[in-house]
């Protein structure tokens, strides 16, 4: 079950309890964080997971203008901001919990397990409620946070538009002042997940756009705070022009927003003029961790459903003999399942390894300590997020594979999970996007070493200690050489002499490979933790380390050496050619 | 366009004229095949083509016992009898056009790539036919097979069953016999497709099911025809009782159906007693490359509307400038379009190779080459399916991708054909099972050397010819290099000495890369063809070629490598230690 996953990694491996001994976990002890997480794992089995089915196959209506959603789904959410959920990645001062990150990452996964396309509105509530209450002024902080925190306003983040998807440079909408003060917005989103639905009484639109005079370009834009109906209660101008009807993720509305098209709409500025995109990319970051803990809690709630009906479903002969088998006991299944363990755990991990970090750049004593968190942190976001995506989606599709014919049909959620996963690298930055982040900005920085302090730190760990098992020793060698090599590979391909536009060819590939050698030191961390123990929880986690090492961290490295000679032979073809 | 590809395939690549010289093939000139062709391309793009959507979004329904197809399904599907084209595989003495298979595959193509869910009912049809043109008595043939041609009567295969889905041996299906010579059925069969509708006067069902006596486990299975209403036009007992809701595939009817429950189930016997299985395994083959050509299609549908949107839709700005850019300008971006092609259009290289192997097993006027193009078509034609399917998924998956939140909604094919092509890797036998019949079964035949002809074949060809281009010479010599690896991995890993457990743990992966290795072939016999030419067509191939050897068989290669010291940690863990 996730609820074992998750303490295993919290506690054990990411050492919450060091944590919630920093000053500004005081008012929190070790009892009172486990008790909210088995309150949200209850809601999440009880009140989330039960919806899931029905709010994908009846999706959300465009009806009289508005986006109606499933009458089951407003229960729910309304249990999970009556418990106090919402607030809490909020800091105290904003009326929120201040749970330490890798709580609240544990507690995502929960909900996220359960049904994401429920928690999305949650999400991105406390998301954007978070965003206010770090720049908003005293009168936006005060008019905004509480009923967001309460679930009565739910919150969006409005970035693309009809023509401008990924490129936020081309983002047309305008900010016009008003002589009180405020901004009057005219423009049309696209993408807006809750932009519109008829859970809650306000939605408080964070919206990115472009003020008169604003320097062209994405360092243009600024960001303001537009709620669909005016604190007056009348209507604001922001209409429904469209709902998108999605290969997964159905539950959660998708929407084209016009502003200001049918009445004036009207917005305050937050942050400076023209600095929206610094303040956005706080929330973009946090979205992407979010993404990717999605992602692993996705690939684990079907790698579990598919194990429990691989052990139940009778299928086939036990390998040389006349004996009844089950699916589980067929070699290829198990491949397909231990894949899946290795993928979806190695994945929370990689969530809770950036949440840790989250906490440790807030509030390691040490300012130094705190600047390096920060710094490897900023190298992981994007890992994070397109790493539990990508291979979420390997995942997913090998837990249909164990059912057969059964994970193709809608009796079983399998196939819901792999529509939902499908979503996962496309939204909050592509994975292309995200991974020219990391390979042509990060790793090129520094006089093309900025992946130093990864690589370091892994280095640092993948030394055997006296201590270790012959696996641990075997996995810190395998980790050694595979940071090596790959470092290596990055220096040619990402380093200050490489061609760049080959460089922006190989860079999705080789951020891949490099989320799989992140994994693979979760892995063995994992198993440094479960080392000499023989409980069946500790045996799984060594074969799936095991399984991990030799079917997709050595692989991947293999993978990464050959594009040395690549060449990249797309990069120079017209479109004709193709 | 699919029509330029295949025809570069069928003509300039395996050679269209020289199978047309054989005797088999004196009542046709390459004209006629070309008009045949063009005729299926038309009727593909006007009639197939302009349905996919429909009969997606409104699903087959069940009502009053019967599965109701969308309306527009049976008028598409008249005209393709209508045409002939049921005929264009099966024998002149039957009937038949007696196409070549390297015609008929292409014809496939076309329709697979227009709608596949539509074409499988004809497809299916035909397939049966076929077998019992081949099999039946004169009665069977004289009674079934011309209102099957005439597109009056469909068919299917029905082997599952509710407990017996890839375990054929456990199938329980029961045929009695009846005074006359006839069976009486009783049993019930699972994952039908075509198994009821509303789109043919009668349905002959292919049914397997075992003789009273019969020896235990899949060599006691007889084969039966069973029509869905007896010859005097009243029901036979063959009862829907369930139609599954799938994530692809939606307009193919799948169904669960009852023999002999509510009325006496009358069958014959189709061949001879408890050879069932060798009987259905000519349609079985002939279904997996027809699912492989399928796949290949699905991915080159993908394909071709990804470029098109990304050759229109203007996103951000070209590399290094600040022009404005389309998609397809930038660099990850081709990577998944060149992605696409390699994989769709290698896929259809495997797809008419294969049947060019059919041709040349059937019709070759040498015994001994006739036996050699057998052996390496019962090599190849797992590897079609599961290659075509496993990487088609990739593709499809790409498709999306380059599209971004468009590739994720319905308002474009992409996200339909990912979930078509799904179905792929599952059905007709699912790629675990195939990879193990390739790695256990044919690998290890001939004392372990079951490969050879294939490994040789590939090595005859990866020799540079003194012609060659640079491009050709790469090429050759990666395959050439490939090809040894590959050949030792498989020897130790399939080879008599090795762990079966292990080599059974290691199946799919190896089976995959095998797939690779023979794609690379086709890739490098594609690329002579085009050599010296400078059109676009031609620098579209090599660019194709390179990306497919740099891109996938090297990586593959290495990762087959790593197998040999993977040692299959999953092999024996149980089921409460995942």
């Amino acid at each position: 079950m996730i609820e074992t996953q998750l303490t295993f990694l919290m506690s054990d491996v990411f050492g919450l309890d060091e944590v919630l001994t920093r000053q500004q976990y005081s008012h929190l002890d070790a009892d009172q964080v486990s008790a909210i997480l088995a309150t949200g794992a209850k809601l999440a089995n009880t009140a989330f997971a039960p919806i899931a089915a029905a709010i994908d196959t009846d999706e959300p209506e465009m009806r009289n203008g508005r986006a109606i959603t499933h009458p089951s789904l407003r229960p729910a959410l309304d249990s999970y901001a009556q418990l106090g959920l919402i607030s809490t990645n909020l800091p105290l001062e904003s009326g929120g919990l201040q749970l330490p990150a890798l709580a609240g990452s544990a507690l995502m996964a929960h909900f996220a397990a359960a049904c994401t396309p429920a928690a999305g509105y949650v999400f991105m509530t406390a998301a954007a409620a978070r965003l206010i209450a770090q720049h908003g002024n005293q009168w936006q902080r005060d008019t905004f946070v509480p009923p967001m925190l309460e679930g009565r306003w739910y919150g969006t983040m409005c970035l693309s538009e009809p023509q401008a998807g990924s490129s936020l440079g081309d983002v047309q909408t305008r900010a016009t002042p008003r002589k009180d003060g405020t901004f009057s917005l005219r423009g049309q989103k696209m993408w807006i997940s809750g932009g519109d639905h008829d859970l809650s009484e306000n939605i408080v639109h964070l919206v990115m756009a472009r003020l008169e005079g604003a320097p062209p370009g994405a360092r243009g834009l600024s960001l303001f705070i537009v709620p669909r109906q005016r604190l007056d209660g009348t209507w604001n101008g922001v209409s429904l022009i469209g709902l998108n009807h999605k290969l997964g993720h159905r539950g959660t509305t998708n929407c084209a927003l016009a502003f200001g098209a049918d009445r004036e709409c009207v917005g305050t500025l937050m942050g400076a003029p023209h600095k929206g995109l610094e303040c956005m990319f706080h929330m973009m970051n946090e979205a992407r961790i979010g993404v990717g803990t999605t992602a692993a809690a996705t690939a684990y709630a079907a790698f579990r459903y598919a194990l429990d009906y691989a052990t139940t479903r009778r299928q086939g002969r036990r390998f040389g003999t006349a004996e009844p088998a089950s699916l589980v006991d067929h070699p290829d299944v198990r491949r397909m399942l231990l894949l899946q363990k290795a993928i979806s755990e190695g994945g929370l991990a990689l969530a809770l390894a950036s949440a840790r970090l989250l906490d440790d750049a807030r509030t390691l004593p040490d300012e130094d300590e705190r600047h390096a968190a920060a710094i490897l942190l900023d190298l992981l976001t994007p890992v994070v997020k397109l790493w539990c995506s990508e291979r979420g989606v390997e995942a997913n599709s090998a837990a249909i594979q164990v059912m057969g014919g059964a994970g193709y049909v809608e009796d079983h959620p399998v196939e819901r999970l792999y529509r939902d996963q499908r979503l996962n690298p496309i939204h909050e930055g592509t994975n292309g996007i995200l991974s020219i982040d990391i390979i042509m900005r990060k790793a090129r920085s520094a006089g093309g070493r900025g992946l130093q302090p990864l690589f370091q730190t892994i280095g640092r760990d993948a030394v055997a200690r006296p201590w270790d098992s012959q696996l641990a020793v075997e996995l810190s060698a395998d980790l050694a050489h595979a940071s090596k090599s790959l470092e290596q590979v990055c220096q040619r391909l990402a380093g200050p002499k490489a061609d760049e536009r080959e460089t922006l060819a190989n860079a999705t590939p080789l951020a891949l490979a490099l989320g799989d050698l992140v994994v693979a030191w979760l892995w063995l961390k994992q198993v440094r933790v479960v080392d000499r123990r023989t409980d069946e929880f500790s045996t799984g986690k060594r074969a799936a380390a095991s399984f991990f090492n030799r079917y997709v961290l050595l692989p991947s490295i293999a993978l990464a050496v050959t594009l040395e000679r690549a060449g990249a032979p797309h990069a120079r073809l017209t479109p004709s050619e193709f």
